[in-house]
């Protein structure tokens, strides 16, 4: 290892800036391979010009226009740009083979199967976090990610959160879903505490990734936090605490 | 190895008699294990008077009611009743274990996830296959089936079926559930031909349940069955080429 990755993440208002959980799965990716990098912050409407200038492909495609996303890195030891944060961590175990695998063999099209599970399994996070997330945003992001959000939702983002008795069934959904994911760690239990066994993989930096971002854009005092932390007698309590260590922002 | 095992699955007027595709998963499993059985046919109405009888439990809960379904296994080596696949195959695998693993060390959890997302996937496709599997069941499931499937779709069987434009449209997003999960598939090629490597384990055998229910509900020579072997540069007619083998019915 030679000179520092470039890690692009989107900046906000919170301490240490961070918040957005799909930069964090990279993140977590970097600290426990123990990679050095740096993070250059990008605001909502500048990434998909930056993603153009550096040559970051899109992540996907909306109403049939390519969508640019971060994470995205930059290797300047192999002059590699990449976007998605599986693709990313497919590429650093591929490139810095003696640091620890992301995705132990055999686990490959097992855990690009989980990422999509997991996402669909929390439909029901969104309609709090995505409001939420549009609190802790700097001006130029908060109005791209209103515009955005809103009209992914059709209404406004103050009006995507439930109220009344429908808060409660919704965030019931959420641990629901949680429950769902404590369902598969349970039946893994023989293997060891992550999804793969006994060392984390993509996937388990995944699961935390969205964990993370219940700090991030509620705080721990918040009851949202204090809920999640209780629940699965204590599993994300576990997890997010024992991945700490490779939360360090640089 | 001393007594067969008894496989409970559902019979219908087809060769063999056997079109399920979740009892499909077992005796993939047994057969892949080298285990001997034999089947037991047990129409739609029966299942759950029989599940009762011999102490299997419900796999799941609908609308409040307990809700049995096969497979189920009897084992008289160690006087175990057991409904549901995954967990027949979490069964095998620690009873006899010097049978090939269903769930290699570390693919655990990630397996279980697997399946609902693999359901999930091909959401598409029960519109088409439901009222397909319909006319191959025996009168007294048939009856049964038609009933709880019309309650389940709210409507009749007969109009359940994508018909005119929507019949590709909705086709078209069967194929498009058969790329997703040949796209997790490339993604583990350096892994082996299979979700885990170079053997087939329990998913695999999910994957290729739902494609020989296909050639059962519409034989070999539908433009259905014709289509999937066409798709993704023939994975799918190498996948069940290559389970033939584990296809026999005893």
């Amino acid at each position: 290892m030679s000179e520092p990755l470039i890690l692009y993440d989107i900046p906000s208002t919170v301490p240490g800036q961070a918040w957005s959980p799909n930069p964090c799965k990279t993140r977590y990716c970097l600290n426990y391979k123990g990679l050095p990098y740096k993070t250059v912050w990008v605001e909502y409407p500048d990434i998909e010009p930056l993603s153009k200038k550096i040559g970051a492909l899109p992540t996907d495609v909306t109403n049939g226009k390519p969508y640019y996303s971060l994470p995205a890195i930059y290797d300047p030891n192999t002059k590699t740009v990449l976007a998605e944060s599986a693709l990313i961590a497919e590429y650093l175990d591929a490139t810095y083979p003696d640091t620890p695998k992301l995705f132990p063999a055999g686990t490959h099209a097992l855990q690009h199967a989980f990422v999509p599970a997991f996402m669909q399994t929390l439909s029901a996070l969104w309609q709090f976090a995505l409001p939420a997330t549009n609190n802790v945003l700097n001006p130029p992001s908060e109005v791209y990610f209103r515009r955005t959000r809103e009209a992914m939702f059709g209404k406004k983002l103050e009006d995507v959160v439930p109220s009344g008795p429908a808060a409660n069934e919704e965030w019931a959904k959420v641990k629901a879903a949680f429950d769902i994911v404590d369902g598969w760690l349970q039946k893994g239990e023989a293997d060891g505490p992550y999804l793969t066994g006994k060392e984390p993989a993509f996937a388990d930096f995944v699961v935390a990734s969205f964990i993370w971002w219940f700090k991030k854009i509620w705080g721990a005092e918040s009851s949202q936090w204090k809920d999640i932390m209780s629940w699965n007698n204590g599993r994300w309590e576990a997890l997010i605490k024992g991945f700490e260590k490779y939360e360090t922002i640089v």
